[in-house]
């Protein structure tokens, strides 16, 4: 096995073999603009890794690493139109480049190819890759569209709120990994038992996200600190808060997220002392560890010699305290 | 073998029991919506009609033929946000009755949901399948591209042209076509042979649609008479014109299309007036009998029983005089 930084470099170099011009360019400029972003290739990265887990070369697993690496620039594209985000990864978005036409059309051709970039595999390896391509995909379609909905439905639950978030985010890591197991011909099991270790630690990912974005370093954590809260979104803090927080607090919280108030400074504070009082931000911290522990215990069941599981576990710690 | 109205009722039938509710409503309403709004099912009728003519039950092609029509009502929903286009078959669009947002995200669904489809078929004819759907959809997109590049452009060829339909619309006559084929496992030379005759129809189809939206009979035609020149789009018709006309009739189109004049229907006449008087009517017509024999001499060659090769040919033909 090697380092994440060995599996990055590899896969940004065949990345950049991939992202060559071609006609109309009008559509491909757009797609090779996207992918080459950057960004921390976090989910071919862990692709590549399985199949190494599973004893196969990870130069075999590299057009399935591609795949999904397409398919989240896909989904980030058409997400960037939704969310009418003028900025990614500090650059301009597609649509803000180009226009929202060449969004939309631009991402319904990468959906294509990441179905193409399977091609090469056998037909046994092909479907398989295909259908949890397939199921995966239309699981983030869900949760986008939960994530919508949400936006405007006052009766969100926090079992509805964890569907969202495992739909929209972690199935794709759960799904990342399991490519590569498929692409290594693992037994059942095993890819069943690495796309749980995947999802469970996606889902503690986000929330992390969510409470980092609450909690953070302002100076490491990349975005602004307290954007969810300006936002009013419903995160896990939030729908946390209003279970706990006493009926004074609980309408102090609804009146804050139903206005847009100037003194943005004043209401991230507010908000993050009810976080608090409520109790909320200890049960995001509790949840969050419940399900980093679930990803570890699916991974210690998992049929493979330890100093694999090693790897995937320092993998998990490095991605819960964001040093990767 | 049935008749169209067979196989079309079949399919409708097929659909009917495929458009079930499903959460989140708020992203497979909009999927149902558009997938009942009715039309010839052209498509898949040419699936299920494929099969039977490679001596196989139509019903094994039934997934197919939904995928088909799944991904042509995909390119109807995005392609209508991208045209603004605000009725679809005299109901509203997708994006009209909901938004954009809610387009985007239930296109992409049909989209992944098309290539679903073919999961019921064994690892070798998924691989088909798909693969033939893969190229075919980025076709479609290209052609998409170039549809919308074109109409920025005063350099497009005839050959650009052709080039363009024959993406956006051909493509997916002959991958219709062709899907039936692979379902009933025909021979390679004969799969291909059938595309040809699909995309030759296809191609003759769109340049009749073209000369139609010109010279057809405003009461059978469908669609407003004359309304491709109204918009000022380079079909056929014009690009011939360009190419034939003298010197003074020529600036007279140029002018004509640059300009949006109130008096639609004197500029409807003049415009026609120069398609006849440079011959570019004719050259339409003569176009379009070259593709519909091309077609018909692909049909010929297929190594079939004469009474099958009889029942495309009336497709054909049907299909050419607009009866269907």
């Amino acid at each position: 096995m090697h380092d994440l930084q060995f599996y990055r470099e590899a896969f940004v170099s065949y990345l950049n073999d991939f992202t060559v011009a071609k006609e109309p360019d009008t559509l491909y400029s757009p797609i090779n603009y996207i992918l080459q972003l950057g960004g921390k290739r976090l989910r071919p990265v862990l692709t590549l890794m399985t199949a190494e887990v599973f004893d196969t070369d990870y130069k075999k697993a590299m057009d399935a690493a591609l795949s999904i690496e397409v398919f989240h620039n896909f989904s980030l594209v058409h997400d960037d139109i939704m969310d009418d985000a003028p900025l990614r990864r500090g650059k301009k978005t597609v649509h803000e480049k180009w226009d929202i036409n060449t969004g939309i059309l631009s991402g319904d051709a990468m959906l294509i190819m990441a179905y193409q970039l399977f091609e090469n595999y056998d037909n046994s390896t092909f479907k398989s890759l295909a259908e949890l391509f397939s199921k995966t995909a239309l699981q983030v379609c869900e949760g986008q569209q939960y994530d919508v909905d949400f936006e405007t439905r006052n009766d969100v639950k926090i079992s509805d709120y964890i569907h969202m978030i495992e739909y929209k985010t972690a199935v794709l890591i759960g799904a990342a990994m399991k490519m590569g197991a498929i692409v290594a011909k693992a037994e059942e099991s095993s890819q069943n038992g690495i796309y749980e270790f995947g999802r469970n630690l996606g889902i503690a990912f986000q929330l992390q996200d969510d409470y980092l974005d609450a909690y953070g370093n302002p100076e490491t954590f990349g975005k602004q600190v307290g954007g969810d809260i300006i936002e009013n979104k419903k995160t896990y803090l939030y729908l946390k808060a209003i279970e706990f927080a006493e009926a004074e607090s609980k309408k102090a919280l609804y009146s804050l997220y139903n206005s847009n108030t100037e003194d943005q400074i004043s209401k991230i504070e507010t908000v993050k002392q009810i976080f608090d009082d409520s109790g909320a931000s200890n049960a995001t911290k509790e949840a969050i560890e419940e399900y980093t522990n679930k990803a570890f215990s699916e991974l210690n069941s998992l049929d493979i010699p330890e100093s694999k599981k090693d790897v995937l576990r320092q993998f998990g710690e490095q991605l819960m305290n964001r040093d990767t």
